[in-house]
């Protein structure tokens, strides 16, 4: 007996998702097959809902169920402090701190060359175009503190300092609630490099 | 700005599936709308598709895609000799061996009281059923060599040897490939205990 045609065509499309191997894929297909079918349904119904209805938002790129996102579309938002992110969850981890009362744009993804990821995938050149277009003086880059979103916040720096553009980088330092012991070193170099007078 | 209700309902659904947490269906769903938009169709039909065509054998309880599975619908195979498993995929395994040629009975599980399995919930009395009115002599059993599987050979060895059945274990041992030096104490115990003349 050979494995049934559609757990075959099952396993090959989970497998295709991130952090899926077929051994998980094989996992979550008994997993639906064992569970109540609505459980299935309400899976199917969400991809398509999702698929459906979210979409990148025309300015910011971020997430939105429309044209505009709801930050894009608020007119409290302080238009001239442009923030930027490599993806959705990072907009979203900044929009919970309630501490950013600016826009944001999101150039889905990081230069990750060992990826294959280019300056020429991420999405600089609406970046550009928006700068251009709209009164920004400050740009905040909020991209990973890893190589990748370095490199990226190394890149599009120079690209808007070339505009005369205010860019700033989120601060480097040992997180709030741990210890300087375990802190590991090139994050203790970085806060010794950014301390302030108390 | 909150999170869009139609990302906050795919990423509650696919936290259900076994062995995917919260970042993960974040990072699934942002995957999605990344890819090519047939990507998550395809996906989908996969789902429906399984859950449509893909049901237990009525007789051994294996995946089938009809009432009765290739299995026990072949008269090659042996109707005597009845090997029980835990779940579908051991039966795939143990098929794949080309080792076996009886048939299978699929407990869909393995007593396991810190998941809050009992042995009420495994396809029991469905074996006993067929035992009685089956023709078995020999019963092996090919659930897991772990705590649950053990434990339920034990429970299922029981009923089926006060029925007059023949009942074996698969062979623990050194697995072949493997070294003396590097196998666990509990195998290497098991395989002493297991020795055999040349």
């Amino acid at each position: 007996m050979t494995r049934l045609a559609p757990l075959g065509r099952l396993i090959e499309c989970l497998t295709r998702l991130p952090g899926i191997g077929p051994r998980s894929a094989e996992r979550i297909a008994f997993h639906l097959l064992k569970s109540a079918p609505e459980e299935a349904q309400q899976l199917t119904q969400a991809i398509q809902e999702f698929i459906r209805t979210v979409r990148p938002c025309r300015v910011c790129l971020g997430l939105s169920d429309g044209e505009l996102c709801a930050i894009c579309r608020d007119p409290q938002r302080d238009q001239h402090l442009l923030c930027i992110v490599e993806e959705p969850k990072d907009l979203l981890a900044i929009e919970k701190t309630g501490a950013f009362h600016g826009i944001y744009h999101v150039l889905w993804g990081a230069i990750a060359p060992l990826d294959g990821v280019s300056a020429a995938q991420l999405k600089i050149p609406e970046l550009l175009r928006r700068v251009e277009q709209q009164s920004v003086s400050e740009v905040i880059l909020a991209t990973d503190h890893d190589q990748e979103g370095e490199a990226t916040a190394l890149h599009v720096g120079e690209l808007l300092k070339a505009r005369g553009i205010t860019v700033s980088r989120l601060a480097a330092g040992i997180p709030v609630g741990s210890n300087v012991e375990y802190t590991d070193q090139a994050t203790l170099t970085r806060a010794l490099a950014g301390r302030h007078p108390l």
